[in-house]
């Protein structure tokens, strides 16, 4: 993989140009996309030309070629959404992030596939760490893309685990971060009580870099901190994550342990587990309204599962959305509570290793409440399941202190690294 | 002015259709709209079409003309934003209120103006109580079309003061739901945390009466309420509130008392009233990014005003902005407190009658803290200022509870006019 603070570096020492990192993507992308097929538009000239612009290594995102999630709306490329009923759509503007992200140096690389809407149906994707197997999804092709070493940083977006799960399933490193921390206009919406974008990249460092640069905001981990006060929550639905999924997390805990963390095992409040019921409503009431157009007007044109989620979503009342959200504000602030006591939650990123099989994109079962609760969370690298492929760690810290969950992240992937 | 309620009443009587309604407008329109200028967009030929669809009487709008603000997206017509960057521009998908709006049984009666991206630059659009007065901003063509009994009911939005302060100075009720109640999708985002859609109507009962049409919500209000008890809160800027409405917001408190209700006049805890200076950084780091293209690459294209204000905003730093987000979120939580024990909190809607000339909109300074509340607010008519123009006062509600501040809205209005 790329690390795109490794090459930011190599740039600013002068080792490197903007320009031999693009070709370099160029290089990767020409021997492995018909294999993994990450990207839904991506022309290798405009990579080329945009890696030339003057001054790019100064900036802060040092030239680096990023990948956008065909959700995100882009002007110089067609943003399709996955669906046929924008097949060739073209924007009037850029989304924020995509903005923030030329403005911060960074060279719009292409757009990488998402699935029908950051929906459940799955992409053409295939997972670069072995081709017979799922991505994830929704964030198919930015996961990919920085698996197969194509792209050192890409943008994807999280509803309910579009984020965490395809960073889990293909081995890098995803980071959705606190709620609101990076705009979403120029996303299209699925849930706006959920979607949040987020990254992924090589390593913690990584992402923490790229977010930091785009944001302007200090996120670069503190390698100096203490070490953290970890609680595991395996959650009332431990049940549905896989024997490696158990041992990758015991792996991590004793990893944690051994490099100086305290570790307590805890079982989260009724509150917070009730969240997590309430986000099938919260997500669904918003996304009958979300899709009134394509309802309206497209209806034929959306996927089999899309469709059918869609009439279902039209019957949850405005009384049963409301009691959702207040189920979700009490899940929130039980939380905090529990997080007043730790640095951070350790928990399962996904069931187990990727699927087997374009069935299914995985189950975003350990990611919803999460997303819901609005708390940064970071897909942790380094272990693997069963089969040998990833199994990520899902770390959760508290709810916009995204730099001292970065913080605690790079400490138990260093844990796990020495392990 | 169209009674929303009463057309309604009659359509589904069988005294009136929805197409007699429609040529009712049309007749308005063509009567005033030289004058008025209330429309960026509008088609009689459409709105006739439209209101010949069946069964449209029997639906919860019951075939009503709805205007819809430029700043929303619709497919059918234009929209502009009141920008020359968009002229001519046809979004792939109508905005959701629009979509529901449609659903609701509601016919799209065209685009009224708004300021430029419904931020301060005044528009061409008259007041119809006045035509030397503006008919205040930025849903200026929202306002002035109820006024002039052109349409019975339009959308509008506010970010600082953009529903209220146009209902008080054209003399129109307006109300803006809680925060989130009407979804914003396909509105041209100034400020996410702040901008929200509201109603324009001839009296509370018929912005009520649309509101729960559209939404499905039980907003309709209860004509059985206990008197309400009313808190009276001038804020720490009533010196900026003209002498006559000072006079008007006594008299509204008169009438409110001698039609039963409970006044109490209560000073604002300090961090209420910090929470009105924190709306200025709120909107300003968030319009740097939402306007990041067309500052990108139509600055040239933009108004002096705003070019001013965003080369202003693009200086708050993230540090600044959550700190204002803190402060406003001490604010809703002290406001809160203070509400427990009220109905609502009665203030000025404006700091008087509509200005004269067109160099400016009015001030949106007893607004905006209303707005960042998240409360529901709602001008209430019927009163006058110096040289007769309307006065408005405002009601704000408790979050989340639109039904009794309508409720509450509607006692005050018809104390209001039988004092």
């Amino acid at each position: 993989m790329l690390s795109a603070v490794a090459l930011a570096q190599a740039i600013r020492a002068g080792h490197l140009t903007p320009l031999d990192v693009a070709e370099r993507c160029i290089e990767a992308i020409r021997a492995q996309e018909a294999d993994v097929q990450a990207f839904a538009a991506f022309d290798p000239d405009a990579l080329l030309v945009g890696a030339r612009a003057p001054d790019l290594a100064q900036r802060p995102l040092a030239g680096l070629p990023v990948g956008i999630k065909d959700i995100l709306d882009t002007t110089d490329f067609p943003t399709e959404r996955g669906s046929p009923i924008y097949a060739g759509y073209r924007p009037a503007t850029d989304a924020a992030i995509v903005r923030m992200t030329a403005r911060a140096g960074g060279v719009i690389a292409g757009k990488t596939v998402t699935t029908e809407f950051a929906f459940m149906t799955p992409s053409r994707t295939k997972n670069p760490r072995r081709l017979t197997h799922s991505p994830g999804g929704s964030s198919s092709g930015s996961a990919a893309a920085v698996a197969a070493g194509m792209l050192p940083i890409a943008l994807g977006t999280q509803t309910g685990g579009s984020v965490i799960r395809p960073a889990s399933f293909c081995g890098v490193t995803g980071y959705k971060p606190s709620f609101k921390l990076l705009p979403v206009l120029g996303l299209k919406v699925f849930s706006w009580s959920l979607d949040t974008i987020g990254l992924f990249g090589a390593h913690v460092a990584d992402v923490a870099f790229a977010a930091a640069a785009i944001s302007g905001r200090k996120l670069v981990p503190d390698d100096d901190m203490q070490a953290p006060r970890f609680a595991v929550a395996r959650t009332a639905r431990a049940d549905q994550a896989s024997p490696d999924a158990h041992r990758a997390l015991d792996e991590a805990i004793r990893a944690a342990g051994k490099a100086g963390a305290s570790v307590t095992v805890i079982d989260l409040p009724a509150e917070v587990e009730a969240a997590d019921l309430a986000c099938a409503d919260v997500q669904a009431f918003e996304a009958a309204l979300a899709f009134a157009d394509e309802w309206d007007r497209h209806r034929g044109e959306l996927s089999e599962k899309l469709r059918t989620y869609l009439a279902d979503a039209a019957r949850v009342t405005p009384e049963a959305y409301d009691e959702a959200r207040r189920a979700s504000r009490r899940g929130r602030h039980a939380l905090a509570d529990v997080m007043a006591g730790f640095d951070a939650i350790l928990t399962f990123s996904a069931p187990g290793e990727a699927p087997e099989g374009f069935a299914n994109t995985g189950s975003p079962i350990f990611n919803r409440l999460w997303t819901l609760s609005g708390a940064p969370c970071i897909n942790v690298t380094g272990l693997t399941g069963l089969t040998g492929l990833p199994i990520g760690i899902q770390l959760i810290g508290r709810f916009g202190r995204d730099r001292e969950a970065l913080s605690a992240a790079r400490f138990l992937e260093r844990a796990i690294n020495a392990a």
